[in-house]
């Protein structure tokens, strides 16, 4: 397996392309279509909030039933949530408008949608953009790339990811597009994530696969599970790798997961790295648990720890915030057989051991807190098991983008 | 019932006291002692942190083996948490200084720290104030002021309450006085509360009327449950009112618990609107749960809403973020049957009827929104259970606070 260039149009039969459609944003792309030249296999994740943006419902009815998918329209800008009877309708109109300039049928259009929350959408311009979008359907890097630029609503940057696999003697591509810092905030805009693949998988096959992948992703970039009203992960395969089916777990189904894996993961981590505001990648490792469940639980607890996020913004090694969020995850633990360590490109440190201070070097850990990636490990001594966590520091930027976020 | 001056020295028989110990603030009174004529009986609720500080062990030792409590010794500015053996033992030292200098048993003093973890109290100037403090105890409530100064860490007020009402033709006083924001912000600053009264009662009413009003009061301006090291809440109970000592549920306890629970929130809501970097107390009120325990989750997911504090910071009606931090409180409801209004001093009015907007005004909600103690009302219209929760806004302040705390 290897990273190549290029997002969602980088695996065979895949084009994407984007149009200003006005929705709310002025001078930009707001809107993208991606297309698949053969009707594909569809599996999705979606939000568990109760409270479920119109598109997250049309697209579990898709994906659920089974049906075949041949494209997906997003927009930007209003995330047609919280809109009643009419957020459905929009997107069975949008749908249509997608069946109808391309052909297809309209079952078979999947839609997303970031934005404000409450305000309706503006039927005549999604179509319009719909119109817009269809003579221009490429299956250049390019279309991809400024699809991915498309979705974004707070990003400050796009974020794609690909990679090459041999299965069966074939080249299998995958590659992905997502936006959103969603996830890192609990509860704000949204995670939005689409990934291709030529892979020849059955539906069954797929659903497992992204379910295992996005445990271990997009989950763990999260503490309040996904409670966006519009997250979504969406993952199409239209089988041009011609690569023997993959219809059972064995040698070809991990290879697809692995590739998979790397996959989302580049991506969460971008999201996590851009979260609203973030000056710094902030990774969270939990080693020796005593369980998988219990490492994730507190690698969440801490990453998501509004003291620990704003002592990283101050490159403080303010670890007993550390501790303090490790000691409310919910996990039973013997605090006085913790060890801490700081790591980032300008070194590691080790700052607790057994739940007291090393006496370490203030000056060393600020340096080493200093970097635009930065990573905690917490060595809880109590058994064999790990996870890891990402977010981002917690700044004035934030609480800047979000107290005029509709303005 | 009504509401009188003062604070912890209110009730008969309690006496208070401040100095500067520089413990680790400059030119401030940062440690307090209060102190009881005769042996109080003594409730107290605590942290469910894993990580426990050393004081609140200490406490927790003395309250539960229902030892008469004569002093509580209170310091800033360091919290004991995260210190080891030595912790503890800094708690029994310091409860021996009290001991020698009152002439009182070391078991009935019960200590409090707040500040920074993982960092030793320096013995020797714990040791020295207390010797200054002991000769200047005071009835008075100047006195208690000050000691409710000399415990404030992060806040920008101090805070203080009493009330005084009649239980078996005898005048009963509470006073309590508290510090923190600390339950707002999960896992940051310690909250600590000090509750007198001169009341008479037996050590298992005493607890069970802090562990009604707790549930209440502290315990709805929290998200995270007690996620600070640190946070306590302590009553001591002198009996010197002389009023037929409450030994059962009845009239009597009633009123008692009637006038803890004003003191209480009282506190509570002080703490909630100095959250650091607050600028304005946040309210929410859940009516029309299917329980109390729904309606009690219900709104404190709203008011630990980062994004929802943001936009009340920015004096946005971002109803959609309400309803988002509904949605994933882990509750079933309808979206589709909720009502949410806004209410302040300038005003009350209907934001979503239905789940939906009303169309409101948004000139208007932003009026109302920019008082400094704004309230949002969430009907769910699924049964006749009700709860408020208390928090304040999301600020660049709290960033700023918190990036740079120990520095």
């Amino acid at each position: 397996m290897k990273y190549i260039d290029g997002g969602v149009t980088a695996p065979q039969g895949f084009k994407a392309a984007s149009c200003a459609a006005n929705i709310k944003y002025e001078n930009r792309d707001d809107m993208a279509l991606i297309y698949s030249d053969t009707v594909c296999k569809a599996a999705g994740t979606f939000t568990r909030n109760v409270v479920k943006a119109a598109p997250v419902t049309w697209d579990q009815t898709i994906v659920k039933n089974n049906i075949g998918v041949q494209a997906i329209v997003v927009n930007s800008g209003i995330a047609n949530a919280c809109t009643g009877d009419d957020g459905i309708q929009m997107c069975i109109k949008t749908a249509m408008a997608a069946s109808s300039a391309l052909h297809i049928p309209y079952e078979g259009v999947l839609v997303a949608s970031t934005g404000v929350i409450g305000m309706p959408l503006p039927l005549d311009k999604i179509q319009a953009g719909i119109q817009s979008m269809v003579p221009i359907l490429s299956y250049d890097n390019e279309a991809g790339t400024k699809a991915a630029k498309a979705i974004m609503t707070t990003d400050t940057i796009s974020k794609e990811a690909s990679v090459t696999m041999e299965i069966g003697g074939k080249e299998v591509i995958i590659g992905g597009m997502s936006k959103g810092s969603g996830m890192i905030h609990p509860n704000m805009c949204t995670m939005l994530s689409f990934v291709t693949t030529d892979a020849c998988i059955t539906k069954e096959m797929l659903d497992k696969a992204l379910h295992i992948v996005v445990e271990d992703t997009y989950n763990m970039i999260s503490v309040d599970g996904d409670t966006s009203t519009n997250d979504t992960c969406l993952l199409l395969a239209n089988g041009k790798a011609e690569n023997p089916i993959i219809d059972k777990e064995g040698a070809d189904f991990d290879t697809f997961v692995e590739g998979l894996m790397e996959v989302n993961k580049t991506l969460a981590k971008m999201m996590a790295g851009d979260g609203e505001g973030a000056t710094a990648l902030f990774e969270v490792k939990v080693a020796g648990a005593d369980s998988v469940a219990n490492a994730k639980t507190l690698a969440k607890s801490v990453v998501t720890s509004s003291l620990t996020k704003a002592a990283i913004y101050g490159h403080d090694a303010n670890w007993g915030r550390i501790l303090c969020a490790l000691g409310y995850a919910g996990v039973e633990f013997d605090p006085e057989n913790v060890d801490l360590y700081f790591e980032s490109q300008a070194g590691k440190i080790h700052i607790v051991h057994k739940g007291v201070s090393t006496g370490y070097s203030e000056e060393e850990a600020t340096k080493i807190l200093s970097e635009d990636a930065v990573t905690a490990i917490c060595d809880m001594h109590m058994g064999g098991f790990s996870a890891t966590a990402w977010g981002c520091d917690l700044t004035h930027e934030y609480v800047s983008i979000n107290a005029d976020y509709r303005s």
